[in-house]
């Protein structure tokens, strides 16, 4: 398949490698691709610059944000989500509509230690989004854990924890499950409802900020054990 | 042990009788003793008045808030999170000063459907409480689970899940973890930090109510798989 990641950060390369592993076509957006490519500094976590990274995964296309909504039959939101919003105006509303995104942002803000969130209690970043385009089917998904774990759950308790979805449609949520089954290996995503319900998701955030801060570890996640 | 419960809810209730089950003085507060003695019809939930539940549970005192923390060498707050404050204030500084108070309250509006918080992200009830009391030793905790499995874990999965504190007392943390250890049998008590990781505790209740309409049933709860 065709798919379009919106974002190079650490999340996006880490969700485009997996999926250009398995075969897919792979874009990866950004809003200026020179920009992007003269960086030659790691980033502030210590990851590769891009077009290292981009050496290392051949298959991998690099393209402005537009291009790369063009590209994707799936499209997937992986920016920053202080960022989200421009980079999907920037991909353009013909580039997005009918299609799927996968919405994985985080509204957080990294002004305070540690991060609030910049939308949340009554309002959520995937409603802002499912707002802004209508005919964009945005489901909420994979925000709650790690990038390494998104792409594969079964390194942890051999994939004994839960993945939520959010969304307005019931078989864009139904593509997206079949997607985290087949090709990330979730063995139990939980469908939470629609996209008000990205609230729930984006608000644990904050939890898995405590928790990770107790644990000092970000390889952890967490079962609804019913 | 005295102990003091703010609240004659389904909450206090279920907590008061659990701690006299297991041979504790307990006494649940009210802000009118005698108005609460008079309601004759069950709750909207159901549950008994509780001048039916005094009889069923007769070594359980009923008092007004004052007397119920004074009553108390730890105290316990199972109001509705929207009362709390004024509860707490209605207690009496000199009855609350230098004890334990284990949070329960969730800070819901139920103004809407489902329920905001009235309070979250940059502050929590938790925190609203400490700083009004600022010698009390408040540790938020049990606030993530129905109220059956506050006093009972082992009903579900054996107990293999978790229940998290959050306070500024390194003692009364750990004197509250063995109190939810050694009388309600939780295996898993999770430290999230100091009294502001309660924005933590008090944020997972919008995913509660969401993963309660997905499960249809409120005996769930979170396991951290790490």
């Amino acid at each position: 398949m065709k798919i379009g990641i919106m974002g190079t950060g650490i999340v996006g390369q880490t969700i485009a490698a997996k999926l250009a592993q398995i075969g897919h076509e792979v874009m990866i957006g950004t809003r200026d691709t020179a920009a992007t490519l003269a960086h030659s500094e790691p980033d502030r976590y210590g990851n590769p610059p891009v077009a290292v990274w981009l050496q290392q995964h051949p298959t991998v296309q690099l393209g402005a944000f537009s291009q790369a909504a063009a590209h994707g039959q799936l499209l997937i939101n992986a920016t920053n989500g202080a960022a989200s919003l421009d980079a999907l105006h920037a991909a353009g509303e013909a580039n997005l509509n009918g299609k799927i995104l996968m919405d994985i942002s985080n509204a957080l803000d990294f002004s305070q230690l540690p991060p609030i969130l910049f939308v949340c209690n009554t309002d959520s970043l995937g409603e802002q989004i499912q707002r802004a385009f209508p005919n964009l089917k945005v489901v909420k998904t994979l925000n709650t854990v790690t990038a390494s774990l998104m792409v594969d759950p079964g390194q942890l308790a051999g994939g004994d924890h839960h993945i939520f979805v959010s969304g307005n449609d019931p078989e864009a949520k139904a593509q997206v499950t079949r997607y985290l089954q087949d090709w990330f290996g979730w063995q139990h995503v939980l469908d939470l409802g629609d996209i008000t319900s990205a609230r729930a998701a984006e608000m644990l955030m904050p939890f898995w900020l405590r928790v990770w801060g107790a644990l000092q570890r970000p390889i952890f996640n967490v079962k609804v054990v019913s």
